[in-house]
Order: C-alpha cells, then structure tokens, then sequence
C-alpha cells in the first residue's frame, strides 16, 4: 500500500541505537561509525526526530547464529559504500521529521504491521540493505513463532507482508511516496518457523508513474526457493497523500 | 501456505466461550446455542479439545458500534441454518483433537499469526461465516492500529494475510489440507486503520488437486472496493505433512 516513509529513507540520517545483547561482532559504537559516514541528513530537525528514536533492525538475543552470520556478511558489504542498511522504527511516524506533517500524520497508538509483536524474537526480525547504484536490495528475516499460519511453518500472510515490504522498498529510490497496486506471489515451498531467509529484490522496470519490481525469497544457502514475487507500484503525489490521511473518502 | 487446521472445520464442535464483553444482542447462551445445533464433533475427545479453547471470533469491547452491527447481521443468516459460524482459537493446534498428530504438532510458543497480537483491538479482529452448499464465505474484520502500514492505512501484508485467510478458508471445504500455490491481489483503495471491512469469497473451480478461488474486500456498504483477489491452492495428503512437518526439508 501506500509508503509514505519511503521519503525518508533517501538521505535518512542513520544513527543507531542498538537494541540490547548487540554482539561483540557488531559493537554499538562500530554500527554507528558505519553508518554515521553515510548520513546525509538535511537538517537538524531531521537529526532529531531520528535519534530519539530506536533502529529495531539491528542484533538482539533473539537473534539465532545463523541470523547473525549472514548479518554480519551483509554488514561487510557496507564497507565500500555500495550497499547500506536501512533503519527500521517501531511507527512509520518515528521516520518523519518534525513538523507539520509529522503532526498531521502522527498516532502513538499506530505501530508498523511488522513491528506489531513487541517481544524479541517472537514476530519479525529483520534487517534490509539497500544498493542505490544497481536499484536492488537484500534483505533478511528471522520468522518467530507468533507467525504461524499451518502448524510450524509460517502464515502465507507472513510471508507476503515481507515480500510486499522488500518489494516496495526497492521502489522506493525511485519514487518517496508509492502504492502496491499488485503483488503477485507464487509460492514454493512452505518456510518452519524459525528459519532465517533471505529476499533479493530489484526494480524491474520504470513506465512513467509504474515502477514494476521482483523478487524471491530464498534459503540463506540459496538451495531453497521459498517464494517468487513480482510487484506494481504507483508513484504518488505528497499532497494526494496527506488529503486522503486527511479525508480517508477523498480519492489519490 | 498449507492449512492442516481444515480438515477441522469440517464438522467441528463449535462450542463457544464469548470473550469479554460480550454484547447483549449476542448473549453467551445465546450464541451457544446458535452453534450447537451444527455441533456434528465425531468424538469426545474433539468435544474435549475444542472446548478448553476459547474462541475469539466474538464480540469484545474493542469492536465499533459497526462492527457489531454486521456481525449481528452475518449472525441472523446462521439462522436457517445455510451459513455458519466458524470459530477461531489463539494457535492452530488449539483446533486439534487430542491424538498423535495434536502432540506432533503442537508448540506452546506458537500463535496463529492473525492472533499474534493479544491486545483487544490493536490487531485483527474478525469472525468468518461459511455457506458449505454454495462453496462461499463472508468474514468480517476491524483493523486495528498495530496493522499500519503507510501513515493511517493498514498495511499491505495485513491486507494480504486477510485475503489468503479467507480465501484458503473457502478452500477448506473442498479439501481438508491445502497449500496456497498462488496469491494475486489487485489494490485498488487503501484502507484506513480502524475500518471494518467485508470480504466475499467463493470456490470459482476444481481441477484434479487444483481449487481456484476469488474474492474482494469492500467497504461494508460495499460502495468501495478496496482489493481483488484469486488464489490457487494444491490439495496435499495429510502423511506428507505430517512428513514435512518431522522434517522441513522433506518434500510434500
């Protein structure tokens, strides 16, 4: 649907505030020196409105060997400045500056679907790294328990909202404010719970206000293809946006 | 994804444990006895397992005075006895009647990921109703603000897991395990959080171990259609999930 926060990851200030039991691998201080060299924040507001805020997409004892592996690998990836990892807040509000639309759009009783579940391990843990040169994006996900859909394996509403949420941030370098107008998912193989998976996602195509991306979902060791998904997204205006937050029965 | 709860629904004791609040055109008694006639349970242990559960597709002081409203009006077509109920526990395995297959499956820390959120009305609330004879389902559900994806509107995972609930629900009668193949959604209006939806689904076609389903999720005066939706789903053989379920890697 409609991703208004995708404004705010260009040029998003990246401070980090670990979560707690971050690994000796990923020090607090070195995950915020890899990312302090890429903040290109544009004022102080924004710097602000970011740092009193918690990157959730970071270590935390949940996490299970395998995660931390292959986040490490990602994180390696950072080091040259091709890839960077995208922050992630508990509210889509948290990622908006302060001001007016920030006032407009604000609800502390609002929660990002995927930050639903507050308990460490027990919903979605994930971090996304996003490579703005070649428009693509890897992202992993650690499936907790409270996803279920069949007994032990995840729900196929689980697995769609990753894949609508890794989809649509691969759209967003090429347009701040977007809408799913279709994602399609072909569905291979059922996922345990617990698994720890990966999602390659890439902007396909780019047809004046469509932006068509695709992606999989994979094992870690890439023996397993979970899920193929292709997705359309609608570039929108700001100002549609925030009259139809204003009056939901208004049209975009 | 693979839906073993199905093949409980079929014939399920639908006995009911009205949650808090219950309102009084829905009274404890009342909505007991709407379901017991339908009890068709093909053992005491099934009584046994279903009624230890409590199921959570009833009224709680969280729904909207609209919410109530079409649920009262889904509940008076139960009456003739053409369309029912059908109920909703916190985990799969709650749907399970004691036996090896329970003990195999069931995991304490598990949640069906539609209850992942145990805060009344902060994630989905919902009841679904199934006409057997017309191969259809009616559900209704509330979106709670823990669902947000942009700034307001639900997320388009949220959207997606209601869909692929509700259509492999329909599935569900023609098969008793089935696993979602394909999921297509066409977006067509964004959903503010708070709103209570309808979603119509039926069985469009049987082929071989194919079940073709559609439906739409409309606003409930159905003046506004938000989403579009076909799915496929495989019929399975219950041994290779249990096979599957013994080991992930398996094939099915």
């Amino acid at each position: 649907m409609l991703r208004n926060w995708a404004r705010l990851w260009r040029g998003l200030p990246c401070s980090v505030t670990p979560r707690n039991g971050a690994q000796d691998t990923i020090s607090p201080m070195g995950v915020i020196h890899r990312f302090s060299h890429k903040v290109q924040g544009d004022s102080g507001a924004w710097l602000y409105a970011i740092e009193k805020n918690k990157d959730l997409a970071v270590p935390n004892p949940s996490w299970s060997q395998e995660m931390m592996e292959q986040f490490n690998q990602y994180m390696e990836m950072t080091k040259d400045g091709s890839w960077q990892k995208l922050p992630s807040y508990r509210s889509i509000s948290d990622h908006v500056p302060e001001g007016d639309p920030k006032l407009e759009l604000q609800n502390d009783k609002h929660r990002l679907f995927l930050r639903c579940v507050t308990e460490e391990g027990m919903g979605f843990e994930y971090a996304m790294f996003l490579n703005l040169s070649e428009k693509k994006m890897a992202s992993l996900f650690q499936l907790g328990p409270y996803l279920e859909g069949p007994s032990g394996y995840a729900h196929g509403g689980a697995i769609a909202t990753i894949l609508d949420t890794t989809l649509g941030a691969s759209a967003f370098h090429i347009s701040h404010w977007v809408m799913t107008a279709n994602l399609n998912l072909n569905y291979k193989s059922p996922v345990a719970l617990g698994s720890v998976v990966r999602v390659d996602s890439r902007v396909d195509k780019v047809e004046g206000k469509k932006i068509f991306v695709s992606g999989e979902m994979w094992s870690v060791d890439k023996q397993t293809l979970y899920v193929q998904a292709t997705a359309l997204f609608i570039e929108l205006q700001p100002d549609s946006f925030l009259r139809k937050a204003r009056n939901p029965s208004s049209s975009l």
